[in-house]
């Protein structure tokens, strides 16, 4: 491995960082920014500009510091024979886990029940439950989906988890497929999204989706907003159906200040970061694929274009 | 051991639940219920009435279903020289860490200035902080308060704690007499109260207490109301010293409906069920050490009259 890896950064934020980072780890390699740098070996993108792909005509492969790449996959000016390299965990898991546990033990304690007798001033006990009788239902168990899975079933829940592909987790009932989705969302008490954003997935979430999961349940969606149908949603808090949505992610973000979700006493808003990217990890994991690839080692990560992730 | 033994099961509720679980485990007992029982070789008793005493003139040992026994001690009419023994877990330890994790996740994922951005349809990402950067403080470190320190050192917290005498806790800075205090308070962005009630824990977290904590900080009582002084509390949240209070325990309960604190925005109160006593665990405990006693042998959870717990 003679040749000198270049590698141009391009982030819409910290930018500095991420390339002291990078250069720290790699120390071998050129690292430039700008959207006006010679064409390079790499690119480590998070939302770039569309110029940007124009003038790099030589890329061996664009690592994206999200996990989610549709925002990529949507830009026209994406060479289609790169490949197109997402960020698997990048110190995103443990900050899943956190907020998951969060509304599991919200709903498994039922502190927004006491929430609301607190706002009438009524002194009302609760039968307490068991861990082990909370079912979790985990939608989507790619790397984010299956740690979270994995951590809630060791702190004692009872978790199921569905995938498109079969997968299997110690203690976690895994199902796939449509007869597979059914059974878990009827036992999901507490459903936590951690699907990707596809065609296949936009909007899966709607009314008769909503329908399948018991009366009363409580909703996360902490992926993508595109996902949900959001007046469904709405409708199902109405009519009591869903008893608390906790949203992280939504159709248009920022959410706009006149959207009816910021109102709703059901719902708990976050500004898009139950899991922010630590510059530490993933340019540690970058790193890591760029030696591979230098060395002509396979990597993983590599998006399958056809099911955009 | 040929001898009998025979139980008096004295509870204000669930009292058929508590004699089926303790004569299933407990076979060759005689188990009685109601305070006009024959003298009896022990009992096991929450809130007993004071009559009961009076007739039980052959006591071997009182078993307390509650961890704290201030409310016995109090009673003029418990005899002073049977062995009082406390519940020293019963089920309860798991529910204390699920309170207090709840507590910690709120303030690292900053759900609670999240709310307050949500009311005011207010977009406002804050940065991430990780687990080892949050400081909890755990007051008081018994068979409760040295669980719930253990599991958030263990989840990755950066924990210390605080008792009357040294302890020692595995990732835990366990600190004892005034100077330790001081230095643990002045650490303590999040305070777990654990403290049993005592002449020297009452009143004991008033204003001057509430100050030696970091401006800004958060506290959950846990243990017994009698320990924080409430108005210096709300005095301390109105001045913004502290940012958010739990409780779930009141110098009255049930907590009075024009008491203050059911209203102010950054108090969470929940109606003393931080950790109930679970019957099936609870009794295999007081069987166990009755086992022992009927055996000879010596039995942990004794309280120490003079210390009152």
């Amino acid at each position: 491995m003679t040749q000198t890896p270049t590698l141009l950064v391009c982030t819409a934020k910290d930018q500095d960082d991420w390339r002291r980072a990078v250069s720290a780890l790699l120390p071998e390699a050129i690292v430039r920014t700008g959207i006006d740098a010679p064409p390079c070996d790499y690119v480590i993108v998070w939302k770039p500009p569309a110029e940007l792909f124009a003038a790099q005509t030589r890329l061996k492969a664009i690592f994206s510091l999200g996990a989610g790449v549709d925002g990529l996959l949507a830009m026209p000016a994406l060479p289609a024979d790169v490949p197109l390299v997402r960020m698997e965990d990048g110190g995103m898991a443990p900050q899943m886990i956190e907020y998951a546990l969060y509304v599991a033990l919200r709903r498994l304690r039922r502190f927004g029940d006491y929430e609301r007798s607190q706002a009438q001033a009524s002194w009302s006990p609760r039968p307490a439950r068991p861990r082990g009788d909370l079912r979790i239902g985990v939608l989507g168990l790619g790397v984010l989906g299956g740690e979270v899975a994995r951590a809630l079933a060791q702190f004692g829940f009872r978790v199921s988890g569905w995938s498109r592909t079969p997968k299997s987790i110690q203690h976690v009932a895994c199902e796939s497929g449509d007869a597979g989705l059914t059974r878990m969302l009827a036992h999901s008490e507490v459903l936590l999204v951690f699907l990707p954003s596809t065609p296949a997935t936009q909007g899966l979430i709607g009314r008769d989706f909503l329908r399948m999961l018991p009366a009363g349940a409580c909703i996360a969606n902490l992926s993508r907003g595109e996902i949900l149908d959001e007046a469904a949603l709405l409708a199902a808090l109405d009519d009591g159906r869903i008893d608390e949505a906790h949203l992280d992610v939504f159709a248009h973000e920022p959410l706009p200040p006149a959207h009816p979700l910021w109102r709703h006493a059901r719902v708990r808003v976050t500004p898009h970061i139950a899991a922010l990217t630590d510059p530490v990890i993933a340019a540690e994991q970058v790193v890591g694929k760029i030696r591979r690839l230098q060395a002509g080692l396979p990597i993983t990560g590599v998006v399958d274009r056809r099911q955009r992730y």
